[in-house]
């Protein structure tokens, strides 16, 4: 169980690079693959504005899994590290490119390939976008549930690859749970149908589950079977102020007993750059608000009822709530716009942390005493039902000062995470953002028996080198 | 990616054998290692009738997490085939010995190591019984979900191996989506922390999943981190009476817009069966019956007012339905019976498949023209809102030809479960008997993959060999 993989780059000459490219290009359509540096910067990055990136040697967008195949046996070949890409709307540099790599973007394979009402599943490819299957399965009565919060501008194999969460996974669950079945092309260019179109079954290994969240190091996914639902009920929804965190923190604890469907927190700094920017009417001296929404029947009336006599017992000072589809979206407006709100503040480093249920009110104020320690404006918000909050370090534009003390408060938010029991991503991912911290909450043997699995499923060390797994 | 690991025991002495057990002995208390041959017999199979096993060489039986990696590391240095066992209860022989092994029972290691409430998990040893798990969470309010009809007679940790279904997870998911977090010992007596006490999490590989249905051929389970839930409301139950198989599937996709926590279905052979055994007052001419229970708010009346729609849409010819709780444990009573109720009739042989939920109709036709063919009596019953059927062959004692049909039989079955896009294990494990088969599902490259994991975990093939992976 040694790190065989590191990253191969080192190894190949420029006489195998242009060997390289000049197979790919005669192998693809013209329209399947970009050499030109200019239109490769577009394949460079994702939405990680702390990180830097390497240049691609060269783009493939395939149209299928034998394209896919074709290219990785090439890169075998040549030794040529390949970087998975969806729609590059990662916030952990998953998806950003190493110097001298292939990059591969998914997104020229986006059919949804089946709907199906009686077995309640979606059969697609990795670049449809989330939004798009969400609406194509409502329109048949259905639900699609993960729903991150990136929903129109993510694709479902960038999903899949990251283990996506959501609003709703407090009920649904993330990604992992909606997915039954894949096929991958592996580093050597085996195509791999694993997993199943059932609900329930365990014949072997559960290798969906490797798959999922693997960050594209393990392989590519070139088609997924997704579970569907019955789409629920139409929605109440609840907006509740606090005067201070810990009440909100205490409210939640006292809908536990619910199956809402939504439960949302935003903290002061990102209730006033929400009302700063949008104009709603929000109570900018509120130390938190939590949204929280039921689809139980009859818009979950009785279940928000639980909800306000919580929010009521633990001092709320404001409540709101609506059945209807409008004011109810309206609520939730508030919440969508968090993230786009605080971008306007600065370049934002958005954490992505998750501490076991009771310790919440632990973790938001140790992040506001990380804030005043180093000085840095963060702003959080978050799944607070589930325990994962995204605290949202802002970095005034061209301030390297404080650029560091960011950094640094990040790592502190890392720590005091794991110290209370807690991860350091709930559902973005590492990426190349967090690989130097995951032997803190893995551990020496995690991190070993990761490079076993690693190295058994890529032995050449091709697939997305430098991402997920520390060096 | 080779198979490596095929059985190491060809290679192991006589001397070597008992050098081993002398170190074994020598390491562990007195009561902590069985040597005794006919004490050995009863660590030598599990409940799968139809199946042969080994002699074991020594059963070891630790209390703790460091005792069994060094048992393990005693194995590995002499390369005794180690086989880890729970309460024995397994359908498919994973935990049947092998000739020379070492048997690894779990059942010493029986603590709650923790419950906790503010966070919603519960820490356990492998070796406590589902029924005692449940019992414990549920008098503090909270629910462990995963409940196979075994809970009284399964461990923990043979449920994480097998990753356990039951009647509850058409709801709440099976055992996987009750795991947040792990301790396994490799097979070189490596100590591995994995996962988390979080509801979310994506640091990393999703090594819990990948061990959570590996059957003990990756590893053994020390300490498992499992995710509880509210106790939900208490339930009302539907038990409705159909003259066709099909109208009771048609009944099924009629429902599918509620979030019952069971449905399950007994076909005239197993309904039968039951009122010969236990007089409930069954009407024994029906063709099928379905026990639909909903744990929403108010005994999940408005939920079973849909269902009941359905069933009377669907012709149902006699519906029950209470929301008093010892009349509707009544009324499960008669599912709960329908496994020893066919186990009187003679040998089982349970099958475990699992289809699209859209083919159950198809699936339930076909069990009913195998069994005509092949001249076998077959009760069928299990988990049909999951698509899960327990197909249960019944051969007369002492019928050398009855068991050769049947065999024949559970064969035909899997190839038309297959046929269907089902799986030939919905909850049960593929164990000893079904590795053969296990290619046909999994295909040549999955089979590939599966043992390029297994010989990067377990180089020496010494964990449970001869189970899950085909030779």
């Amino acid at each position: 169980m040694q790190r065989l993989a590191s990253g191969p780059l080192g190894a190949v000459t420029s006489r195998a690079r242009a060997d390289f490219v000049g197979e790919l290009t005669a192998m693809l359509p013209p329209e399947g693959v970009v050499t030109r540096p200019e239109a490769l910067e577009g394949f460079q990055r994702d939405q990680t504005h702390v990180l830097g990136a390497g240049k691609p040697l060269a783009a493939a967008l395939p149209r299928t899994a034998a394209e896919v195949s074709a290219a990785l046996v090439l890169a075998s070949k040549y030794r040529i590290p390949v970087v998975p890409r969806g729609a590059g709307s990662g916030l952990a540099g998953g998806a950003n490119a190493v110097d001298g790599c292939l990059t591969l973007s998914m997104l020229r394979m986006d059919r949804i390939v089946e709907i199906s009402t009686d077995d309640l599943v979606a059969v697609v490819q990795p670049g449809v976008m989330n939004a798009t299957l969400a609406a194509e399965v409502a329109g048949q009565g259905l639900l699609y549930a993960p729903d991150p919060s990136s929903l129109e501008i993510s694709s479902i194999g960038g999903n899949l690859a990251t283990n996506a969460g959501g609003l709703r996974c407090v009920k649904y669950g993330v990604t992992r749970e909606s997915t039954l079945g894949l096929e991958v092309v592996l580093a050597d260019g085996t195509i791999l149908r694993t997993g199943r179109r059932t609900v329930k079954g365990v014949a072997g290994f559960d290798l969906v589950g490797l798959f999922v969240g693997s960050e594209g190091t393990l392989g590519v996914i070139t088609e997924a079977t997704l579970r569907l639902r019955p789409a629920p009920p139409p929605a109440g929804t609840l907006l509740a102020s606090f005067a201070g965190l810990a009440d909100a923190a205490e409210a939640v604890a006292g809908m536990r007993g619910v199956s809402a469907s939504v439960i949302e927190l935003m903290d002061q700094t990102t209730i006033r750059a929400v009302e700063d920017w949008q104009r709603l009417g929000l109570d900018t001296s509120s130390a938190a608000i939590l949204i929280v929404r039921s689809d139980g029947a009859d818009f979950g009336r009785v279940e928000l009822d639980v909800v306000e006599l919580a929010c009521q017992s633990s001092r709320a000072t404001g409540i709101l709530r609506s059945t209807d589809a409008l004011e109810s979206e309206g609520l939730m407006g508030a919440r969508r716009a968090a993230f786009p709100a605080l971008e306007r503040l600065g370049i934002t480093l958005l954490e992505d942390v998750a501490v076991p249920r009771g310790r919440i009110v632990e973790l938001v104020a140790a992040v506001e005493r990380i804030a005043d320690e180093h000085q840095v404006q963060i702003g959080t918000f978050g799944h607070v039902g589930d325990g994962n909050l995204h605290p949202t370090l802002i970095i005034p534009r061209g301030d390297e000062a404080a650029r560091g003390r960011a950094l640094e408060a990040a790592d502190a938010i890392l720590a005091i995470t794991l110290s209370l029991g807690g991860t350091i991503s709930g559902e973005h991912g590492i990426g190349a953002l967090k690989r130097e911290r995951l032997a803190d909450e893995l551990g020496p043997e995690g991190i070993r028996v990761s490079w076993a699995i690693k190295n058994a499923l890529d032995p050449l060390g091709i697939m997305n080198p430098g991402k997920v797994l520390p060096s």
